[in-house]
């Protein structure tokens, strides 16, 4: 299951998420106000940023995706410095065609590997842990605030731009 | 994976609500407003109230549990009546609770099970696709919203908060 939460899932969320940008340029374009705003846009004055919780939410997919495939070594680097929606959009996608280089055999060991970053000095989680109580809430946890920076800015987004298409069987 | 996800870490994302709703209390009562105010918050005037994103991830989790385990026949009703803060809270802690009934064989089919709920009208998900795609972006969608609300509003909480403790080795 770890493949199809890290690459099938996070891609599809990414993929929402630049759904979610789109729709955010549309109202700033219908209201007459510059997109940016939005991308400077914040909960709370010490809460990250609209672009800042999409770079968070790009790290925590293409990191999740590295460390438990164990390739951390040759993981693409992205040094944060997105000030454009253009920009910001070109993020995303270059996090979404690197998770869509992984196949599911990247992941056979992955439940069982011991997970650690250099914030966690010599600490680590195992596959399994660090997939279901810290990639998966953090993923959520950026995706999310970034849907509700926009919401709250009146931008008119709802739980199907969230979720997208699900793969219903009749 | 299924019960790690649905019971062991919603049980442990609830029991962070219930910390994050005591920072919302404290903080009342620090600046001398009544904490209803907080209860009846939200992020833009057409998205639901702090109480009614609790509701719904106390429903995600425990429909998710019901449904994944085949036994929605037996799930406890929650009428959505709460009003005060112990009231909410109280609906965390009855959650909390009969997730805490679960086994992990419980969930021994659950991947291949077909999940489908009255608003889908025939149609259903394997059960990896209803956890994947389904029960986990919306529980974490309520759980981060919930957060978002008393953020926006001022509560000091953090991300600590809302991930709780991990459970690291050295």
């Amino acid at each position: 299951m770890i493949h199809e939460i890290v690459i099938t899932q996070f891609r599809k969320m990414l993929g929402n998420l630049l759904t979610i940008l789109d729709e955010g340029e549309a109202y700033a374009t219908h209201k007459g106000f510059d997109v940016d705003v939005l991308l400077r846009a914040r909960l709370a004055p010490d809460q990250f940023d609209l672009i800042r919780q999409i770079q968070i939410a790009c790290d925590n997919a293409k990191m999740a995706a590295a460390r438990l495939s164990g390739t951390e070594a040759k993981v693409p680097v992205h040094p944060d410095t997105e000030k454009t929606l253009a920009e910001v959009k070109a993020r995303i996608e270059s996090t979404v065609r690197y998770l869509g280089e992984f196949a599911p055999t990247d992941f056979a060991v992955a439940a069982e590997r011991r997970i650690s970053q250099p914030r966690w000095k010599e600490k680590s989680l195992s596959g399994t842990e660090f997939v279901v109580q810290y990639a998966l809430p953090n993923f959520y946890f950026h995706v999310t605030t970034a849907y509700a920076i926009l919401r709250h800015n009146g931008v008119p987004v709802g739980k199907k731009h969230y979720l997208g298409e699900l793969p219903f069987k009749e």
